[in-house]
Order: structure tokens, then C-alpha cells, then sequence
């Protein structure tokens, strides 16, 4: 049995008078901006009214401005986010003496919300925006339904009509979640469906087809740009999603700095970059001033490896090609990852901020095998208490690494990582791990080379 | 859109110094103490060293203790808790502004753990004395998967063997709950098994049985007693759950006191009383004492109205009569509760305790309907955030019935309820409540009478 007793609490909680004030943008300390969105047409810029169709107002100019650096948070979503946050920080003492490391471990864990996850911090923000522009409703897609059961959550908070294309097999297969978002009050519409053009002509095409999160996605925005008073919101790869995740990475800072402690290595799993842009966000700017150095860790599976493997070039956010063109690593808009069980982790590109950011060597990157991530995931469920998510065990896999690195060396180092949500939709998952059925998936050269030669063709 | 802005913050979380550092024994302050367990056959009551075979030492220490008012917590449970603890007192705004009442409604969250519930709050604690008293491990039954989940995340804690005897049909049909307690390294039973003599015995008699919680609880028995180095736990009913559970009520208390909040009512829903008992611990200490006045109000549903419609009387706590007899409000061991998707609520009886306070009138009980308690869940999610559990929702209902009435006389009252867990694992529950095909059973007189006749006959 342990004796853990040290200064720092387990769990470190601000007041909600020390809570951030306002969203830090990290674009406005970086020397080299993350590059515009392009016109698939014209590969030009796209310009604030080209959007406008697609998105609310407000949420263009976040998403167009590389400069301001701080942007306040109205009082609606502070108040939203005194209901849930500010999260804890935990330090992981019964982690740190199981690995018997001098490390000194912390997590900062998103999953005490129904949602389960992080995504609510910018799906309120989202809505938000979209009820003071006077919108009646919004559109999304969902693939595993971390984020359109956030996204319900907060358009239930606000009155909001929320309309969401769930990916069909994921409909038929993930009923709990469904439910969750129905109990919230949105509308689930199993994708490809009959409500829409693209629907009914990708059903007369593949009668059979079980959907896919690009369909899912061509369904919300054909509807957000055909119904009067809709907009489509989008829960990650977006600046302006990373923007309202700095949230993330205040608190943590703030919560740090409360104690006096100095991160080392600040680490978070990446799929589309919205957990760990916001977990770095202040981290990085300090970096980018020179104020302070951290090793920052994008961990990502290697079944879908969008750092370590892909290309850092313009390509189509979603695979039905509608979406303007990112420059971002990317496996190419059709790339199919092998089934994983890291939902949230099946994305074939990355933030173009953290793309940008990665480019100029400024964060590292590594890859980890699915079995080694969930043992890691059990691990820590059994000494920390929290069953994780298969993404957020992304991060416990390399922290672990870490940690363990620490414990040869004799180096007391402070690891920091995004726990980012709970584990309780994914024991389908947990399952196949306890009876040795999980396989490890990567992808070969031959698979990736072919998916590259898609990429759009740039002048 | 809301404002909220008031002194109170949404969440009041106690430091960790601030913690209690003993648990409160309400029986102490009880003038009319909870009437003994009894030896089932000789109708005396049980002494220590008969119930040594199937108990830890320590805890029948406890079980049987009436008089001493605080029990210290052990420091290798203070820091156990301190990993999930102190769980948050939030203020209702949202809830309160959706009502439109005067009233100030404030609830005890203990969900945010990954047992889901409250139920750890008594598994460390009797996993612990297991531990100490130099066990090889633990076996319990379990129906839903709550008591099983917070067993397991307990033991694997501490180190300590668990064997869980999970009821055959929820084993099939709940998966989910099942894998958590793998994930803790439980080994997990479908019951009734080939394992045990009385399971055998069974399956020879009913070969296509699903199982009953009865069932499960003579087969965890039977491997305790029988398996050197084992004892059997339990996660309600008992007096020593009672006392482990009233951290919730010292930790409420504790947070109500440190904004001098004075409550007027104090609602928690009732099952074998674990929750309900330990919430309302130390404010029945203080009516006891004659220092202040609450209303305490029991919940229950309808199909299962033990306080409502029971007897106060003598009865087997287990329907394969193979525990002691307990003196507390019973429909009959042989009251089979209808299909009722609060599976934490399906329990014949009522902790001894609880019963002789209700039997003193201090305290009150209700029943409510199943769809009106689904009605109150989903109005709660929708502003609160949260995803109630089903059991928990039965004190949501009635905290908004009581709001409401504060709204009609204008009274500002200070409402607590207990919000004891989430609801993940029950979305098949919701979805019924979606599709409207959820039923309200009621047992009829003529059942409960029939089910009172076989009472055990006392002298």
C-alpha cells in the first residue's frame, strides 16, 4: 500500500476567479503564419464572404486572424464553462510509484463532462456564436459522436436546433452514443440518408453503403447552405477550433505556475490537432518568444501516422472534396486508415497550425502500436482510478515511455500530458484487447505513395 | 441566453485539507439504535465471531458499533479518495433559472469517477481492511455492474484478488460494465456457473436460468467461506456501508457550511440505502442532537416501494435466505421488483438503519413514476450538463417537484439532493423513454400481500 504525501495536491483546481479570461491565439507569435485556405476552384485565398454560406460570422474572423493574441470570452461561455471547468490537474503519484520513476507525472483531464471529452470547450463556442448571429440552427457530422454529443449538449444549454449526420454504420453500431445526443435534443440522421441530394445519390449508387465521415460531412453542409437561418460548425483541424481549446492550456499553465512547477515536455495525442493545439497553445507562445524551452509530443497511432508519414502539402479536408484546401500533413483526402479504435485519431490530415509548427521543428512527433496503447490505457486505469479513452492513451503510452526513460537516467523531469477524455463508449475496444484480438495495423509505402499521387496538383 | 452571477460558485470543491479525516457513525446519536441482525436459525443476535467467516474483522467491528461517533479514515484511504476526492457540491443556476424558482438548489455530484457512482466510497474502504488483514482477496455479486465496477477499481488499487458474480442476464447483455471490471483485472462470473455447489444445484434444476441477484449472492458466499484467504463484501444495506458512505454527507456539509448555506431539505434516492444513508449522516446528526431541523426526504420508484408500501419487519436481506435476517422496511425476499431500468433500486429491503429512522418519523419517503423520473433526467442533462443515472434521477424528480412548489408559495428554499452517478451504461433505458415504449409498473396489493405471507415467522 502507498504513502503519497508531497505538497503538491493530487488534484490542483482553480478558482473560477483564476480562471482564463480570454482565448490565447498562438498564430500571433509565429514568425511563419500557418498557410491560408485555398478556393479548390481558383487555389486562391478564400476570402471572409466565400465562407460566410458555410460559417458564422464571427467564427471567420477568429478563424481568418493571425494576429490578435488574446481574444476575450463572452460571459455566456464563461458561465457555460463554470458548470465543467475548470478541470483538474492531476498530479499522477500512484502512476509515478507504480513506474517507480524520479519523473514527477501530471495530467490535465477533459473528460469530466458528459460529452467525455475536451470537445465541448469549442462546441459551446461554436453555438454560441451561431445563436448571437440570430441562426436557428446548426449542422455537423459525427463519426464516433464525441462531438456531436458535445456540440447537442451545448445547442440544448443555448436553444439551438442541432442537426447531426452520423456515420451510418456508426449509427447502427454506437446506439449509446446516439442517445446521449437525442437525450440532449438533436436530430441523428443516420448518413448517407434521403434528406439530401448527396444522400440520395450516393444510396442510389451504393444502395448497401454503410456511410463514411466525408458523406457525413457532404450531408451537413448541403444542408447548412440550403436552409434559411444553418450553419455548418466543425469540431477540430480549424484555427478557430484550436483557438477556443487554448483554454486547455491556460488552465494548465495557470495551475503550474500556482505551484511554482516547470514543465519539460508537454505531451498530447493528435488527430486533427484541436486537444493538443489547445493543451500547447501557451506552452508554444512562450517557446515562440523565447521566453522559456519545452519538448512538445504529438503523439498519433500508427495505423494513421499524418506527422510522421504524410506530407506537408495542400490537400482536401473532407474525401468528398467540397471543403477548401488545407496546406497541412496529410496521408491524402483518400486514405482510408485500417480500422482503429481511436475514433477521434482517423484523420487523414492535421491543423495547419500544428502543421506549420511542425514543420519548422518546433514540436516533435512519434507513432505508437495500438496494443501497446491500450496496455498502457489499462496500466493507468489501474493505478490513476480513470478509464481513458483509447486517444488520450495515445499520450499515456509515450508519458509512460518517458517516464521510464527518467527512471534510467535518474533525471527528475516534469511530464505533462492531455488526458483528453473517458473510455466508457469504447469497450467494444477493451474487449478485444482482453481477449488478445486487437491487431496492430500500419499502412505500407506502396498504400501511402498511392494516396499521395491524389493530392491535389499545385501551380 | 443566461447570466448567472452570483457569490456562490457553480462548483464548491473543498481543498484537500479541508477534507474530513473520520467518518461519522449516525447510529451513535440514535436514541432508538437500528434493531440487531439475527442468526437465521436460532433467531439471536449474530456475534462477531459468527459473521468472522464470511466478513473482514474490522469491518464487523464496524457493523456492530453503535456508539462510537467518529471512526477515523484510514491514511492509505484518505489517499485514495483524495484521487476522486472531495467530489464537487455544484449550485443548480441553470436548473434553477430553467424552473424559474426562487428556490436554491444545490447537488452532490459523485459521478465523476469511472465506477460511475458513490459506490467507490465504501469498495476502497472494505478493500483496504481485506488487504490488511493479510487477504489473498474479495468476492461480491453484482447485478447492473456498479457495485462490480467500484470492487474492481478498488483491488486494483490495492493489489487484492477480485472475484465478481455478475447475474448471468446482464453479464449477456450489459458487456460494457463487464469489460470495465476486466480492465481492473476482476475476474467476472456469468452466475449461476459451474463454479459453486449451489450454482451446480441450480443449473441441474433450471438449466436455461439467466440468474438472479439472489443466486449471485449465495454463490460469492460460497467461494468466500470456502476459499482460504477470502471474504465476502457488500456494497449496500449494511451499517458499515452507512458509515462509509457519510464522507458524501460530511463533504456537503463541510462545502454548505464554508458559504454559510443552511439547507431546508435534504433528497436522495433510496435502494439499500448506501447513498441516501451517507449523504444524510451528519445532518440527521444534528436533528438528532436537537441542534437543527431538515427535511429528509427518501425516493423511490414505484415498482419497488420499500419505505412506501413495506413492512417494518424481520426478513432474509438475500432471496436465497443464506444471509442473517435484518429488521428494516421489506416488500419480502421473494418480491421479484417488475423490469425497472433503475437496477440500483430493485432491492426488497432497506438498510436497518434508514428503516428505525423512518419508522422514528424523521424522516419521509416517495414514490415517483419511472417515465416521470426519465422526464426530470433529460430536463436536468439539458441544462446541467450532466447525464444523470437513472437511480439518481428519482432525487432530481422530486428536488424539481419541490422547486416548483417553492415557485407557487414563493419561498426561497435551500434544496440538496445527492446526484449519485452518470448515466453511460443506461442508454438503452433512454432510448426507451425516446421511443415512448417505457412502462410504469406498479405492483398490485394482492402481489405484496402475497409476498408479506412469507415473512419468516418471529417469535
Amino acid at each position: 500500500m502507498s504513502k503519497n504525501v508531497d505538497k503538491i495536491p493530487y488534484k490542483i483546481y482553480l478558482e473560477e476567479s483564476e480562471m482564463p479570461k480570454a482565448w490565447y491565439n498562438v498564430r500571433s507569435d509565429m514568425k511563419n503564419k500557418p498557410a491560408p485556405l485555398l478556393n479548390p476552384g481558383t487555389h486562391e485565398p478564400m476570402k471572409a464572404e466565400e465562407l460566410a454560406g458555410v460559417f458564422c460570422d464571427e467564427l471567420i474572423k477568429q478563424e481568418l486572424d493571425n494576429d490578435t493574441p488574446y481574444i476575450p470570452i463572452p460571459d455566456d461561455i464563461l458561465n457555460f464553462y463554470k458548470m465543467y471547468r475548470p478541470s483538474p490537474l492531476v498530479r499522477a503519484y500512484c502512476l509515478e510509484e507504480k513506474l517507480d520513476t524520479p519523473a514527477k507525472i501530471y495530467y490535465k483531464f477533459e473528460g469530466n463532462n458528459t460529452s467525455g471529452s475536451h470537445k465541448l470547450n469549442s462546441a459551446i463556442a461554436q453555438a454560441y456564436y451561431a445563436k448571437k448571429q440570430g441562426l436557428k440552427g446548426v449542422t455537423t457530422e459525427t463519426g464516433a459522436g464525441q462531438w456531436g454529443t458535445a456540440l447537442s449538449m451545448a445547442c440544448a444549454y443555448l436553444g439551438l436546433d442541432c442537426k447531426v449526420y452520423m456515420v451510418k454504420v456508426s449509427y447502427e453500431q454506437k446506439p449509446f452514443r446516439r442517445e446521449v445526443m437525442r437525450t440532449y435534443g438533436a436530430s441523428v440522421t443516420p448518413s448517407p440518408s434521403m434528406e439530401t441530394a448527396v444522400g440520395r445519390k450516393i444510396l442510389a449508387e451504393h444502395p448497401g453503403t454503410t456511410g463514411s465521415l466525408g458523406c457525413a460531412i457532404s450531408e451537413a453542409v448541403e444542408v447548412a447552405t440550403s436552409t434559411e437561418g444553418y450553419r455548418y460548425v466543425l469540431g477540430s483541424v480549424l484555427n478557430q477550433v484550436l483557438l477556443h481549446q487554448s483554454i486547455i492550456g491556460l488552465e494548465t499553465k495557470a495551475a503550474l505556475d500556482k505551484y511554482g512547477i516547470k514543465a519539460d515536455m508537454i505531451i498530447g495525442c493528435a488527430g486533427g490537432g484541436s486537444n493538443l493545439g489547445g493543451l500547447i497553445s501557451p506552452f508554444m507562445g512562450e517557446k515562440l518568444r523565447g521566453e522559456a524551452d519545452y519538448r512538445i509530443i504529438a503523439v498519433e497511432p500508427r495505423s494513421c501516422p499524418s506527422f510522421t508519414r504524410g506530407r506537408y502539402a495542400y490537400d482536401f479536408c473532407d474525401t468528398g472534396m467540397v471543403c477548401p484546401l488545407a496546406k497541412m500533413y496529410t496521408l491524402g483526402s483518400n486514405f482510408i486508415p485500417a480500422p482503429n479504435h481511436a475514433g477521434g485519431l482517423r484523420y487523414h490530415g492535421m491543423s495547419p497550425v500544428l502543421s506549420q509548427l511542425y514543420a519548422d521543428g518546433l514540436m516533435e512527433a512519434v507513432a505508437v502500436k495500438q496494443t501497446d496503447v491500450f496496455e498502457a490505457a489499462e496500466t493507468f486505469a489501474r493505478v490513476e482510478g480513470i478509464l481513458p479513452a483509447p486517444e488520450s492513451s495515445h499520450a499515456i503510452k509515450v508519458a509512460i515511455d518517458e517516464a521510464l526513460k527518467c527512471k534510467e537516467t535518474g533525471e527528475e523531469k516534469t511530464i505533462v500530458f492531455g488526458l483528453t477524455g473517458t473510455g466508457y463508449f469504447d469497450m467494444v475496444a477493451y474487449e478485444k484487447f482482453h481477449d488478445g484480438k486487437m491487431e496492430n495495423y500500419v499502412p505500407t509505402d506502396e498504400e501511402l505513395e498511392k494516396s499521395f499521387q491524389l493530392l491535389p496538383k499545385m501551380d
